[in-house]
């Protein structure tokens, strides 16, 4: 009755701002180590949320090795690199184009579901892009779900990556994230939003 | 000490089971209206998630009258049909290829934005398509944090979507989402996802 009413959320106040209002991407991090079992917590609460016929196509290599940070530090775009020389772990998020080899175990009442995707390579790529995009975007909700900072990058030379990580021809290298404690300089300014009504129309 | 020790999140367990663990792709729904308030704080929630250069290409279409429903349930795969005609809300998530002219306004201070992307379509496609994608994830989440059920779709022509509702030609849909309470008969059995270790590795 006063001003716009803003219906209000279900998530607490304190979620809201753990994942989206207060949580930015991290320019900087801390030298604390992340574990496996910090991802492993990660992973086992954001693979829950939905893909297209829960085919599940992401897949994530942790650049544990000095070597393979060499390597993965060699595809980035020049601005990326000191900070994926620095964080405490780094991690690439790709697509698997051949998820579907999974859906007769994932997708078990609709035994065709597999050979659906099968004979299309290009809309099977497509759809694994599509589909593990999503769960990046649920993965660094995971990553600050977890009390940490994501640091999502996409300036890297996708082919020169997939070359040296995916040497199998089978995986689209999307994302690569650094992930820690944020440290000193981690954050620039806070960048404009587009507004509700640039955003949303109504038909 | 005794088992796996499972890192434990920052996040409540209450928001963990509201967003991801207990929340499930509705596909019935009570007749209960979903209001533009609810909508916009679903927005202003997951807004400030981030995208590749802060580029935010998604764009969300609420099909609100009974014209553009019966023209959005034309172009719905045979199974989504019945559900999309039977929502109190359906949402058309789509990326606008034509993001980067709002960049000098939400990447101002990198001023050659804009025309890093202007001079190629594909690419400019490709990274819309992608990022959007990952504001899709967002919003999926978002709506559950509205305390609503989501029930997102990618069974349609697109062609045939994106020529009835983008004639500009410059917007292309990537997911159609119903939106609302959900009624008797939402839940399919739970599907398996993948293991940690099926889905994660290091090098």
């Amino acid at each position: 009755m006063t001003q716009t009413a803003v219906a209000p959320l279900a998530l607490s106040n304190e979620a809201q701002e753990l994942l989206f209002r207060s949580a930015r991407t991290a320019n900087a991090f801390t030298d604390e180590p992340v574990s496996d079992e910090q991802i492993q917590a990660i992973y086992d609460l954001v693979k829950w949320a939905p893909t297209s016929m829960n085919l599940q196509a992401l897949r994530v290599v942790l650049v544990r090795s000095d070597e393979a940070r060499a390597k993965l530090v060699n595809h980035m775009s020049d601005g990326n690199k000191p900070k994926t020389v620095a964080a405490p772990l780094v991690a690439i998020l790709a697509a698997d184009v051949n998820f579907h080899d999974e859906l007769p175990r994932t997708f078990p009442h609709f035994p065709g579901a597999r050979d659906l995707f099968a004979g299309d390579d290009t809309s099977r790529e497509a759809t694994a892009k599509f589909n593990a995009a999503l769960q990046v975007g649920y993965f660094i909700l995971g990553v600050r779900a977890a009390g940490l900072a994501a640091g999502p990058m996409t300036g890297f030379d996708a082919d020169g990556l997939n070359a040296d990580f995916f040497p199998d021809g089978e995986h689209r290298a999307l994302a690569v994230v650094n992930i820690g404690k944020p440290g000193d300089g981690a954050w620039l300014d806070r960048l404009p939003r587009l507004s509700y009504d640039e955003v949303v129309s109504a038909v």
